[in-house]
């Protein structure tokens, strides 16, 4: 049935899944995005700066391209998803810009079912792709979706993946800036890469209380239609008992926030990793902060280089103290998402 | 006094009322509806793809048009309505395209007082036309409009309203389109207007919740300024003790849910009729089914075919059974929007 | 550290700040903006309009260019501060369009400590800057600013600031109109500059209750990070147990409301004062009311004239009695907004 979406045993490795509607992203979504997010990244904020720096005019937020591009792929990968576990080899491919046309494909590159048998691992590896064809972002993720049962059950396939990014595929979705017209009081701050030291920690300060009227604009703006975030009625007689909130809400929350302290990271460059740690509600307040875990150049640049973040989420409690691992060794019980990532700075 | 609108012994038959503000629809009208309403209907969501098919661009949703030529005639026409009766004859005559700027006029073509003398009934015509005078939706509603009360009322005339718009009036808001161009993956669903019968009923399976904030946002980006959408001090000792959703919020959420079944229904093309069967507040969970009622070609086309289709607004209950009448004969208690519209399909 | 703000000893007279993040106004904002207020001002509103009366197209609303340039200043001026006290010497110098990016400087040119000694009143002089380098807007504010203390404070400087704004200045950042091009049907009224009194005093009549999710996208739409707005889990732990209004929302909401009465005041021309009387949060519903001050000519044009219009916001009460003062002589209890305009009218 329409709207259904498919199970575990529908996923096949090999297959392609051309996902349903293509969005021309415009600048009303960068405005949305802002009222969502309140970034403060200076080269998609001004499209004087961009130009001065080398864009034609101001990209849109990465997170826009990967939330577009993901929001596409829930019908047809997530809908009966229990959790969403996982990301891995991100790339941001191409600039996008508003006017660009995006739509995205999804190639099953894994399945495992669980001991349980009630569900299973699903691999994808998707791709965000421009009208005229060229590639805007390539990433996996991994879900656990629910078996209809009765049916049989693919043998086991998981993908090997990268630990970490290449940082030769870093540049492409980035143009050759000119670092010298890179006005760093318009940036917001005058440490660039060079400035930062592998171990460094960084707490982000603010905090951001989420509304369910704010996570649910945002979940729709990407056409993303997992029922979990809108169907607060069905929601009542899940053990969690109401709505939870998208993902990728907030990770661009986190992102927004990080610019206390990378102010010039204005580039998201590549997702290494990531988990939801823990889900979040209406009326949580989101904090972060970031570990530097690396720094790289991009061969062949010397306008840009790339830090390794780990950035954390953690929900109502103070980042001061760099919260991840609780006294268990486990995940701090406020720790809602670890993300590694790589980001641009000029030099 | 200006904010206080008309009474019902205000509207005289024959007169028109050209309503304030006009307003320039724009590509952030578009990022907001996408935010409010999720729609996956792919020519108003991909510039690429409307281009393939014969559309100089995305047009705008047939519902932001209705909601713009709409919310104008709020402060003339239903300012002091206690309900909002009924919609006919609705035909969208030609699309709209972001920059195109609307302006609505409303001509009183009906009164009856009520035998209770307080109020009346009174029906409008109203068009709306892009700054070039060329008209791009026509309609009739009637409202339940306040008596001021010491003054003369207007004789009793009732209009004559078709049950149906002919669908030779039907083509005239979309293009000729480019069938073999029409790519149903990136379209969401194989089914077009042949694949469907009449009598057939969809369940569009997904819920969403609303929220106060939503509707707010939703209500004044059309300039529609009626006061129980926005007031909750005053609500508070108004009968229902609450703020109202805006009657059009509701169609919107039923359209964008409409989706799961009906893929390639791009284009409202007609409102036959329609009724807010119970209002709906903040808080409610809105599901949605259809009933095929009718499908006919568009004279002289054989891109593009119209079903009437008859949308269920059904809140805090499931689909799954198709709920309308109740074990008494009457409305369902838990329906809330009766929707009878022609959509076009590609054949 | 980064995200921390400046304390009052970290102001110096004749210091000139340069705020972060250049930004783009797009008519993504616009409708943003207009999904948030609901203005209805026809210039704004109209590109058909705005170019019919001699714009090039619809210029942005006034306020929008306010919050903007507004916004930039708080992670530098404000993010310390107990209290916004006031505004002076507004004025507006050029139309801002979508397209045009701003950016914003502040002049420190007043400091005094209080008694207490634990916090002193900055004044700084705001400009708002195209990057072409033309000016767009200049005000006046200061704000209650915590001492870190340990520190050596300034010595007092307060400036001279003018009690109004003198009415030559207020004609720069609107074009000569045609007035005769002016179609009141579509503006809304009849009522032009010459059709006021001074000492008249106008009932907006309507009222409109603000949500979290609201006063949220619109603070972070205009890149403003004051913590009391966002941080519910922070605010907890304060004195008032909960997120603050942006007061830049109040006053939007407080033009929009005053369209009823003030129809054809299409320009904020000018900000000879402003105060936020008392805070508002959600679930406060917000009512306004006007009185007329002065009406003046604009020195050199015949088309426009400006009214001096003194706005005042009320909390939950109605504006029929015109509220401001209370029986103890002091501000009525529920007003929360009490600013002092300078709007131009076609003549």
């Amino acid at each position: 049935m329409a709207g259904s979406g498919r199970f575990f045993e529908d996923f096949i490795v090999g297959d392609v899944i051309r996902h349903a509607t293509p969005r021309t992203v415009t600048v009303g979504d960068v405005a949305m995005y802002q009222g969502l997010y309140g970034d403060r990244f200076v080269v998609q904020s001004s499209d004087a700066f961009a130009r001065r720096i080398g864009y034609p005019r101001s990209p849109v937020s990465d997170l826009i391209t990967f939330h577009v591009v993901f929001g596409k792929t829930v019908p047809d990968v997530s809908l009966n998803a229990f959790a969403n576990l996982g990301y891995a080899a991100g790339k941001f491919l191409l600039p996008v810009y508003p006017g660009d046309t995006l739509v995205s494909t999804s190639e099953v590159i894994g399945v495992r079912p669980t001991s349980k048998g009630d569900a299973g691992v699903v691999w994808v590896r998707t791709r965000g792709v421009r009208s005229d064809g060229a590639s805007v972002l390539d990433y996996v993720r991994w879900v656990l979706v629910r078996m209809q049962g009765g049916r049989p059950v693919q043998e086991t396939v998981v993908p090997e993946l990268p630990s970490v990014v290449d940082p030769s595929e870093l540049g492409a979705a980035c143009p050759r800036i000119e670092t010298s017209a890179w006005d760093d009081a318009e940036a917001g701050s005058t440490r660039r890469f060079d400035d930062y030291e592998v171990g460094e920690k960084i707490d982000h300060v603010d905090g951001m209380t989420v509304e369910e009227a704010e996570h649910q604009l945002a979940t729709r703006l990407w056409q993303n239609t997992a029922k979990v975030h809108f169907d607060g009625f069905a929601q009542k007689s899940s053990k969690i008992g109401r709505r939870l909130v998208y993902g990728g809400h907030v990770i661009s929350l986190a992102r927004g926030l990080s610019f206390n302290g990378l102010e010039n990271a204005f580039h998201v460059a590549g997702i290494n990793g990531g988990r939801h740690v823990a889900p979040i509600h209406a009326g949580d307040t989101l904090y972060a902060w970031s570990e530097i875990l690396d720094k790289q150049p991009i061969p062949g640049r010397d306008d840009v280089g790339a830090l390794r973040v780990r950035m954390t989420g953690v929900k109502d409690f103070s980042t001061a103290g760099f919260p991840r691992t609780g006294e268990d060794g486990k995940d701090h019980p406020n720790v809602v998402l670890d993300l590694d990532l790589w980001l641009l700075l000029p030099r």
